[in-house]
C-alpha cells in the first residue's frame, strides 16, 4: 500500500516558501506484529511546527529533510496487527502530513468517548485546548476574579483561554487582528482589541481603555508589540504564561525584545514559558473538566477547515497570516 | 538644632548631574512626644534610589524636589522623647542623606545584637543582604546543586548571592566588570566572567565556557547584555530572579530588550521580578541564618567607604560606574 506524505526539501529562511513542501509517495513496509495502518481523516497544522523546520533542536527534535513531516492527526484503523486496535477504531496519533500512517500501537491513542465530532480532539479537546487550560491553571495560576489578557485570542489556543478565563468572572480582554475575529470575540462576551496598525503605546492605551485597572494574567501567544503593550498593563503580582511567540517565528534576524522588561520588576510579575507536553499527565483531568462542556455546547470552538491533503502546506502557512479563526484543520 | 541634608533640585535626565544635588540646612522642629533625634553615622546609597528621582511613582513614592532625600541610615539617638529609645541607642531608619534625623520612634529599628560592625546592618545584614537571600530562596527557589549565575556579582547584593549559592554546592559564576572585582570573586571560589567589551554572543560563549551545562538559576542585577547572554545559557526549568536592571536606570530613551526572549519558552524558564520590601516579614529568618555566619567571618562582605556627608551624591553616582566592591557606604 502507498502512503502520500509531505516532506521538507530545505530549511526555510523567514516565511517558508510553498515550494519547500514536496508531496511524495512511498510504498509502506509490510505490517509488522503490533502495528496498524491508519487512514487519516483530519490533520492538524500548528504554529509550533515552524520551530521544527529550522534544523535545530529546541524542545523537540527538528524535522528531517526528505522524511515525512509529523503532526497530530485523527484517523481510522484500516489494517491491524494489534489486538487493542481492531479495524475501524478511531485513533489520534502524530503521523500527520500524510494520508496513510503506519505505526506501532503504542503510538496510538483511542479517541475519548465524549459526544463530539472527532476533529474536536485535534482542537479544543486536544493539544491546543490542553495548552490553554494548562497555561491558565498550571502556569498563570488564574484565580476567580482575575482580569485576564489573551493575545492571539481568536486562535485555537486563545479562543479557549478567553472562555475559560471568562467563566472565572474577571474582565477578559482578547487581542486579535481582523474585524471578523474581533466581532466573534465580542459575541463571546470578551472585550476585543485590535493590534493592527498600532504601536506599543497605542495598544497599551487601547488595552487600558478596555480594562483600566490592568491585568492579573497575560496569556501570551504572539510576542512583539502585544508583549510590549501587555507589560505596561500588568497589575502587581501579575503572571504571564508564555505559550507562543508567533510574531517572531519567521524572523530571519533576531528582533529586539520589549524595551520595557523593567515592568517585570516594577510590577513584581512572573513570566514563565511552558510546553504543553510537560503537563500531559494532566490531560485526563483537563478532559474530564472540559469534555462535557464542549459536548453540551457550552464552549465555542470555531474551526477553519481546508480540504485535501495537497492543501496541508497552505493551511500551515495561513497560520502566520492569522487566517484561521479557532483551530486550523485539514480534512482528507 | 540644625540638620544638613541633600535635596534634589530637578528630575535628572539620564545620568544625574552632580549639580542636581544641593546640600541645605534647616532648623529642626521642637522634638515632639514620641520622637527622637539621631546623629547619623553611616548612610546607604543604593541603585534603587535612581528610580525615586524620576518624579514618577513606580513601586515606591518618588522623591519630592526640595525635600530631604531619603535612604537607609545608621545612627545614635542623641535626644529622646521616646522611652524605648533612650539617648545612646544605636538605630537604623530611613532618614539618610543628612547628618541629623528627627523622627517618630515607630520609624526606628534598634540594631540586632550580632557581634558585627554597625554598618553591617546597611549591607550584608541589611536590605542588600536580605535582597540576595530573598531572591535566591523565595523567588528563584534555589536548590542544592543548582548551577547559579549572578550579574553584578561583586556588588552589595551580588556578592552575598554568589556566596549563598556557592554554599549550596553547584557551579557558581559571577559576572563583573573590573579586574579587581573578577580577582575578588575568584578568591571566593566563584568563577568570574567579565562583560566588558563583549557582545551578547561573546558573553554567552564565556559563560558556557565557565559552566558548559548551563544554569538553573540566574540572579539578575544588571540587564542589557548580561540578560541577553544569560537567556542563552538557561537549563530547562531555570528560574530568573529579577532584582535590578541597573544597566538601564540612566537611559533617556527606552532601550530594546533582549532579542532572545523566546529562550524563556524554549527552556520553560520562569522570570520573576521582586522587591525586597514585599518579603520583609522574613527578615528575622534571614538574620537568624546569616547573622552568625557574618559574625564568625564565614561570609565575605566588602565595603566601599566614602567619608563625609558632602560626598553622598558622589558615592551614589559611583554606583553607576561600577566603582563599588560590595556595599557602597558614606561614613559621617
Amino acid at each position: 500500500m502507498q502512503s502520500r506524505f509531505f516532506t521538507l526539501t530545505d530549511h526555510p529562511q523567514g516565511t517558508p516558501a510553498r515550494e519547500l513542501f514536496a508531496l511524495r509517495e512511498a510504498e509502506l513496509d509490510e505490517l509488522a506484529d503490533g502495528e496498524v495502518r491508519v487512514r487519516n481523516t483530519w490533520l492538524s497544522v500548528d504554529p509550533y511546527m515552524r520551530g521544527r523546520m529550522t534544523g535545530v533542536t529546541t524542545y523537540i527534535e527538528p524535522f528531517e529533510l526528505g522524511a515525512p513531516l509529523e503532526g497530530a492527526a485523527i484517523g481510522d484503523v484500516i489494517e491491524s496487527r494489534a489486538p487493542d486496535f481492531p479495524v475501524g477504531t478511531k485513533v489520534r496519533h502524530m503521523q500527520g502530513w500524510r494520508d496513510i500512517a503506519q505505526l506501532p500501537a503504542s503510538h496510538l491513542e483511542p479517541l475519548p468517548g465524549h459526544d463530539v465530532p472527532e476533529q474536536t480532539y485535534l482542537g479544543v479537546l486536544g493539544m491546543p485546548g490542553m495548552t490553554a487550560w494548562a497555561g491558565l491553571n498550571r502556569i498563570a495560576e488564574m484565580q476567580s476574579g482575575d482580569n485576564v489578557l489573551v493575545s492571539g485570542a481568536a486562535g485555537a489556543v486563545g479562543s479557549l483561554a478567553v472562555q475559560l478565563a471568562k467563566a472565572r468572572g474577571g474582565t477578559v480582554v482578547g487581542i486579535a487582528g481582523s474585524q471578523a475575529k474581533l466581532d466573534w470575540l465580542e459575541s463571546l462576551g470578551v472585550k476585543a482589541v485590535s493590534y493592527k496598525d498600532r504601536d506599543a503605546g497605542e495598544l497599551t492605551a487601547a488595552l487600558l481603555d478596555a480594562c483600566p485597572e490592568g491585568f492579573d494574567v497575560y496569556y501570551e501567544n504572539v510576542g512583539g508589540v502585544c508583549l510590549e503593550a501587555a507589560l505596561n498593563t500588568l497589575r502587581v503580582g501579575a503572571r504571564i504564561a508564555v505559550c507562543g511567540l508567533i510574531a517572531g517565528y519567521n524572523d530571519t534576524a533576531p528582533a529586539p525584545g520589549p524595551s520595557n522588561l523593567a515592568m517585570v520588576l516594577i510590577r513584581r510579575a512572573r513570566m514563565e514559558g511552558f510546553i504543553v507536553f510537560d503537563h500531559w499527565s494532566h490531560y485526563p483531568t483537563f478532559l474530564e473538566e472540559i469534555g462535557p462542556q464542549v459536548a453540551r455546547g457550552d464552549l465555542e470552538h470555531d474551526e477553519t477547515v481546508i480540504d485535501g491533503l495537497e492543501q496541508t502546506p497552505d493551511a500551515f502557512l495561513k497560520l502566520f497570516e492569522g487566517a484561521n479563526r479557532g483551530k486550523m484543520l485539514v480534512r482528507l
